[in-house]
């Protein structure tokens, strides 16, 4: 825990686990299974919660997730915006807003999503270990307001 | 990391995440603000997302949220079934289906909820970061079947 007190050490995992959150949404948004094969951490105890859906656990199980999604899928584009970083020495908890516009066999659709992504540094790289993404509604605001359904 | 890798110490921590787990749903069925005082960490950078809602940033934001659904609540009762634990270092990440019943104003709702709960040990104890709930169709089944959304 010594490093996370020292706030260039902070600012620098912030940066790191920032660009990690980048490189997923351009996975996601270049439909590249590689480039999810290189972020996510490859254990049993990786947690992935598509929208509406139940949580799938461990890497296999979500490595499955993604390649079908990505082969329903003509293009999508992902754009994230409210990135919010916290930093709990090994681990990073992301939170941000997922703007998405994709097409399927069904037409175009247009989502607002809410992310957590967990991040875990290992070995220097930040790995992702938690994606749990839910909608929120279109006309919602990123920030929180009025009573909690 | 050296800890983790002792099958009777991960046990062991697994057993207390799962305890913590139940203790925050025995907060949100007794309505009860001081357990979740004393549940989540009290620090900047926790997490809350609602279902249907953009994420909560900060214990004070988080705390704040809590008071709002238990004024606006007469009883709820929550089930968590289906729990998966994993435990990396200090930190564990439960999985669990919510099983939701409760009476607001405007009547009796039952909901099926999907909730990521993310616990961080510190000196010796459990404590909540993040708790990210969103909304799984009632007709769905725990695990997870046929192509994502």
């Amino acid at each position: 825990m010594a490093a996370v007190s020292d706030p260039t050490e902070t600012a620098t995992a912030e940066g790191g686990a920032r660009q990690a959150n980048q490189a997923f949404y351009r996975a996601l948004t270049g439909l590249d299974l590689e480039g999810m094969d290189a972020l996510w951490l490859h254990d049993a105890r990786v947690v992935c919660i598509h929208p509406g859906r139940p949580a799938l656990l461990g890497w296999e199980a979500v490595r499955d997730s993604w390649e079908r999604i990505f082969a329903a899928t003509r293009w999508m584009h992902v754009e994230p915006t409210n990135v919010g970083v916290g930093i709990l020495g090994e681990m990073a908890i992301v939170t941000c807003w997922e703007n998405v516009t994709a097409q399927a066999d069904e037409g175009v659709g247009i989502a607002s999503v809410q992310a957590t992504n967990l991040f875990r540094r290992v070995e220097g790289s930040w790995r992702l270990i938690v994606h749990h993404a839910s909608h929120v509604p279109l006309d919602a605001t990123p920030s929180f307001e009025g009573e909690p359904q």
